[in-house]
């Protein structure tokens, strides 16, 4: 184990969430609110943390898949921690477990909140929140691969480890050009929703959180009703960009250098625009059976479904009063999640459509049982390892998340609950159905419940395995100062 | 596709059928019952339809997965509607759709019921009813091969499809003396069980459908309240026997060949017992808290911790009024079902085995990338193929399970019946929670919801592919008499 680079590392996180926090610091004096001083405090504090962490450089910068993976575990864990101070200092969140499941919420762009009243926070602790979305969105990590220069090909791993989905593609061969470019494109987009919202009348505030709510696929809003307040053309508006966030962003690197057949005949991106016409039309003709208006139904069916798909979790209504089916579908929508390479949680849906081919070529193997045939993505055949990746990837989540509703469900609350608010974490969605719905907050949950949804807001922003890593006893050996290890490690 | 020898398989299922169902005839004279006659009836056609198909026996009798999938599945589809039609005739279940479903369900060994008062049925069709269990749980098939002579090595596609979990072992070379020892050991398991119940002081007839319902791992019983209406110490014995019909049956050819050793470290039955115990001692717990007396907190507990995860789904008491934590363990058994070559259903223990084996293999390789060690279980390495088929066969389960869970949402019961009324069928269970609870049946679903949970029983015992493959439309074709055909069946 690389105990140094991995050090060295997280004093640079530490150095950038001290910058990072400066921002809430100004948006207080103009709002001439004196919580910002605490967000100062933390932030110089962090700051100096990090200097000292970062004095030594790593003299060895290789760096493989294990550092990689426990680097990145513990840069989600240190940042929501560092992140989570300000808001006990103001009181404005006293209790520490709460703070630290907003953060990590916030960092893991989940956007499940335990705010019984959002709209009593300072802005500068609004702003704070609302940035942790627009932070976690991308990736710190991706953010430091195009500013902390490192070597070469020791990049890959932390990209594995870090990228919101299966494949974030070799877009370029050289990483640090790619997390740029990457970069470029949420900053883009982002500044394109700001715009328009700006320009559709929201006021500047709520237009900038709402643009880090959207652009990290994290649902944090600065209304106690979440979106429902603004006018329908605003919700428009987030649907689509909750829409565009949601779509792997390969799509726009080909659009950007011109590819145009290339990107629009993308499978993933095709099948989940199908998935989010098929499942808003379902929803639609739900809601007119409720004697619903044409446009009101329409605008809630688009938005909802756009919200849990990408798992932004905004809302425009409270869809846990909706039909059985439909609200069947947004749970089955949750576990679907955006497109890989997107700021989206979730599964993902290109490791559906993986699964799925994989089930209809196990069919044809009954019939045919010496075809040979290969599973394609985009033309090109899926290599045999990603295949059975995902099918582990799959298995595993399913275990982790069967292990969390049991553990959840020592807490007496209804089942629909337990299993939407473990649905609603681990897919980094925000709100669950029942007691964990739209018009409810994760406050009532007890400690034990509160950490074990932490994890899985983890679990699943990290794409499972990294955070896994982190209870293999063999790891925490290798940080003991023991003989052996500094032999290892030497 | 070879048509003759699927036209004389499907033949033989119906003669013998017939033979079976002279069963519930004498049940009849005993009981001075004029229901016997309809059961004699449909005998006497299913036995002439039965003649008819097999005048002309199959010249070639080669046999592949295909055609040994397509039987298996064609078998308990006709199985079912011919054992439905007395129900019809009789009056006692006047809808087809209802027979089917209770006859499926019985064949299906889930023993899943839409009678509201099973205590009014003559005592024949209760007999019947309980019999398809019975016969359900070792497989028709079985028992054919033991019975009707085939060429060697094409049973083994034939026993591959039907056989109740992944591994049936090749337990002795011979597929027929194999079949023929299994039934031997269900057939002596079933008389001591019968022998014990009678010892216990249960009547007869309530011994013997209730041996039935265990041994088949399916459930119906014949009164009203279930099982909770025994005494205590015949609710112990069917517990005991529900766990024992859960055993993979090589452990008991293991033990009748004197290998105890073997037997006893057979690590699927390890675990199966481990996870009994455990689920178990945490329901024992929670129904002490709800200040339940111990003795009875231990007998409900056993039983049906027992009754679930053997997937027989007996009652002794309304689990649905059990504490959250009880209703989620209960759950998640359901899933995990007994083990693979039982009379039990769900995905199987030992495919649980294999996954979590899977991961920890993900997670090592984390640490180690370049380790190449092999997943084993009981000492021997498990074949790469295997896990492969594992991993399809969770996943293609997850697929099958979430279509259904969402097309049985359209009718507006509430999210728990209808997750549990789909998890309760597809691993033939039986009762589920809420409105498909064990104090409810399944009679107030609408028609389409049946028909869902129909093919999710039929799946489930057939382990999926069997099944799907009814679905290809090119399996079809080929029973057209299109000239090609002809040319490529003859």
């Amino acid at each position: 184990m690389n105990r140094a680079i991995i050090r060295y590392i997280l004093g640079n996180v530490l150095k950038i969430e001290a910058a990072l926090m400066l921002l809430p610091c100004i948006v207080s004096v103009f709002y001439n609110e004196t919580e910002g001083m605490y967000f100062l405090l933390v932030a110089v504090l962090s700051g100096v943390l990090g200097i000292a962490m970062t004095i030594k450089k790593a003299e060895n910068t290789v760096f493989y898949l294990k550092e990689g993976c426990i680097t990145t575990a513990l840069s989600w864990i240190i940042l929501s921690i560092v992140g989570a101070v300000p808001f006990v200092l103001t009181g404005e969140i006293p209790s520490f477990t709460d703070a630290l499941f907003e953060t990590i919420s916030g960092f893991t762009t989940t956007g499940a909140s335990i705010l019984n009243d959002v709209e009593a926070l300072s802005h500068c602790s609004l702003f704070w929140r609302s940035f942790t979305h627009w932070i976690g969105g991308m990736g710190v990590l991706v953010f430091l691969l195009a500013i902390v220069p490192m070597s070469g090909g020791s990049n890959i791993n932390l990209m594995k480890a870090e990228s919101p989905g299966p494949s974030v593609g070799k877009l370029v061969p050289k990483m640090k050009y790619t997390a740029r470019i990457l970069y470029l494109i949420y900053f883009a987009l982002s500044i394109l929703e700001l715009v328009l919202l700006l320009i559709g009348g929201m006021p500047f505030f709520d237009a900038i959180t709402t643009t880090f709510g959207t652009a990290g696929t994290g649902g944090f809003g600065i209304k106690n009703s979440s979106i429902a307040g603004y006018a329908p053309h605003l919700q428009w508006i987030i649907t689509i960009f909750m829409i565009l966030f949601g779509v792997n962003f390969n799509a726009y690197y080909l659009i950007l250098f011109r590819q145009f057949k290339k990107a629009f005949s993308m499978e993933e991106v095709r099948a989940y625009i199908l998935i989010i016409l098929a499942a808003t039309g379902i929803i639609f003709v739900e809601l007119l059976k409720s004697s619903m208006q044409v446009f009101d139904a329409l605008t809630h069916s688009a938005f909802q479904v756009a919200s849990i798909i990408t798992t932004t979790g905004f809302s425009t209504v409270d869809f846990n009063e909706w039909s059985g089916a439909s609200k069947t579908i947004l749970v089955l929508l949750m576990f679907i999640g955006a497109c890989a390479g997107s700021t989206g949680g979730g599964i993902k849906v290109s490791r559906f459509i993986t699964v799925i081919k994989t089930v209809i070529k196990e069919i044809n193997s009954y019939i045919h049982p010496r075809s040979i045939k290969k599973i394609k993505l985009d033309g090109k055949p899926i290599e045999h390892e990603v295949i059975r990746a995902t099918n582990v990837y799959f298995i595993t989540f399913l275990i982790v998340f069967s292990f969390s509703v049991l553990a959840v469900s020592f807490e007496e609350k209804d089942m629909v609950t337990n299993f939407t608010a473990v649905a609603a974490t681990i897919n980094n969605i925000g709100p669950g159905l029942e007691l964990a719905g739209p018009s409810q907050n994760f406050s009532h949950f007890n400690h034990f419940t509160k950490y074990v949804l932490m994890f899985d807001m983890l679990a699943g922003r990290l794409e499972l395995f990294p955070l896994l890593l982190l209870f293999v006893p063999s790891i925490w050996k290798e940080f003991l100062p023991c003989k052996e290890c500094k032999k290892k490690a030497s």
